[in-house]
């Protein structure tokens, strides 16, 4: 089903990349994620001294060596503890399931989570892997939620069978928008497509049978599916996968392409914001990180303040926006 | 209160040091971290794949760029999912709080916290301040324990006033225990005593303030108090601070220097090794992570079982301990 749903898109140059988004000259990390937090703070009316933890998911951070954690709590001046969290790709699930455990537990009472995906800093420009990836920041706040509504079930999976496929190093930047006058270089091992054929099917499937069991539903019972998109066929490869149709699944590739982490909250965002997510839904979402892990969480979507979707960014029915020909 | 307790040891140029163990030559993050992780597993009797959830925290790791959580799940080959979670020092407090609430809401069973202070790596030798880093790994898994044991309160709070504090860059690592050929140097800016003296105190009285607020107690229904003790004057400058008397503060100094995150579960680990902390005692466990968060707990202590405590260390009480003229 990979090599099927991969098929259209091999002989096109740009992978099926439609548009890309990335960051202005001199903008980095902390920068971007402090402009997505106070438009979450701003949106739901809730003061950042209320904020009693703030969780930050940066790929990857200014400071190479550190996340941002410390300098986005100092900016936006959060009550509460401040800590990084990195799980490439699945960042933001992770952050999420962390959020909503320190919330259920009653270790916090509102946790504010920070995504920025600084990947146009990564990817060298003549990296062919840089058409298909861009720049995105996206915050949520995490608070308790009527009976019934938010969290119903998760499940992750370790993804360590496919260490070795990204490849980190560190070269110069000139521009200095990160300290020390390096930044992350990330570049992937040719064997990448055997690893990630070989694992996006188990990944998937496990974490979402899991992820339904706990919230004791069935793939039936699920409205609408939030895949992460890194490439044009991953949502048509979760639809097919999982056996949907298609129109069931969100599919934001062509407007925003990958933006790593921030894929899953900006993928819900925008479905959200269209109306393809209502209250009371039952969302099913999914992520995958590498070296990491992948989560999958089932979410009754509960009354939810959303603030304004990036201009021209639309999720696209999956049957026909993930063919941009 | 700070200075008071520094003064002893500004005289002498290993600032109190006694004692560091710095990892063998071709030691890395992920080798150390396996090593405590397996111990951990063996002590318990529980299985890799009976761990649900893994969170690793490393200063600093192998690749930099990444955390390690992948690469240990997979040479360990744990159940569940694997993140990675930076909170500089305080780094091994925010697992231990999101692993207390993964469990406690139910979202996983069992999570394995593994932490590495590799300091001697990013730290130049002959850097005064490599005089009191040393590495350390330790591991701890966290499960249901009896009712009325465990977590019983805490309190975190952003330490973004100490920001620019401490300075990160890459060098070169010709001993190729890193990927990418560089590794990440830590420097401290000069500013830093002042920043410490002016924030030290808000930070842990206000965590411990909180955590005891939390879990309902006054500081005299605390047994134990494990500091964090980055520097000689740490523990008897929390115990003045606190009001208490040095003996029921632990201090590890003298005999593993500054460890990094590693510092709390090392330090508990061998107080309760020695027999200081026992079954039903009420620990307070303080932390302080510049540049993200500080934290205190309070637990009281289950039944745990505990793995050998490295050959020659030994908790020893402040009163005179902290003293090694």
């Amino acid at each position: 089903m990979f090599d099927a749903a991969m098929q259209p898109y091999i002989e096109d140059p740009f992978f099926g990349s439609v548009e890309r988004r990335i960051a202005n000259a001199g903008e980095g990390s902390v920068s971007l994620g402090i402009k997505a937090a106070r438009s979450v703070l701003e949106t739901t009316g809730i003061a950042a001294s209320e904020v009693d933890g703030l969780i930050s998911v940066s790929m990857f951070p200014d400071r190479v060596g550190a996340g941002d954690a410390g300098y986005l709590a100092q900016a936006l001046g959060t009550g509460g503890g401040a800590f990084s969290l990195e799980a490439t790709c699945s960042g933001s699930m992770s952050a999420l399931l962390t959020a909503s455990s320190l919330v259920q537990s009653r270790l916090k009472e509102r946790v504010l989570v920070v995504v920025v995906s600084m990947l146009s800093r990564a990817i060298d420009a003549d990296d062919v892997t840089a058409r298909l990836c861009g720049d995105a920041a996206a915050a949520f706040l995490v608070g308790p939620v009527e009976e019934g509504y938010g969290l119903l079930g998760s499940k992750t999976l370790q993804t360590g069978e496919t260490c070795g496929t990204w490849l980190l190093d560190t070269v110069e930047e000139p521009e200095g928008t990160t300290a020390g006058g390096r930044r992350i270089r990330l570049r992937v091992d040719p064997t990448i497509t055997h690893v990630l054929r070989a694992t996006a099917k188990p990944y998937l499937v496990g974490t979402v049978e899991g992820a339904l069991e706990a919230a004791q539903l069935k793939i039936d019972d699920i409205d609408v599916v939030v895949p992460n998109t890194p490439t044009a066929w991953h949502a048509r490869f979760s639809a097919d996968t999982l056996g949907l149709d298609p129109d069931r699944v969100v599919n934001t590739f062509p407007s925003v392409a990958n933006i790593g982490p921030a894929l899953m909250p900006v993928n819900t965002h925008l479905a959200a914001v269209e109306g393809r997510i209502k209250p009371g839904d039952r969302v099913l979402l999914y992520t995958f990180g590498g070296q990491a892990e992948a989560g999958a969480a089932v979410v009754r979507w509960p009354s939810v303040r959303l603030g304004p979707a990036h201009a021209g960014a639309r999720t696209t029915l999956n049957s026909d926006g993930g063919n941009h020909a």
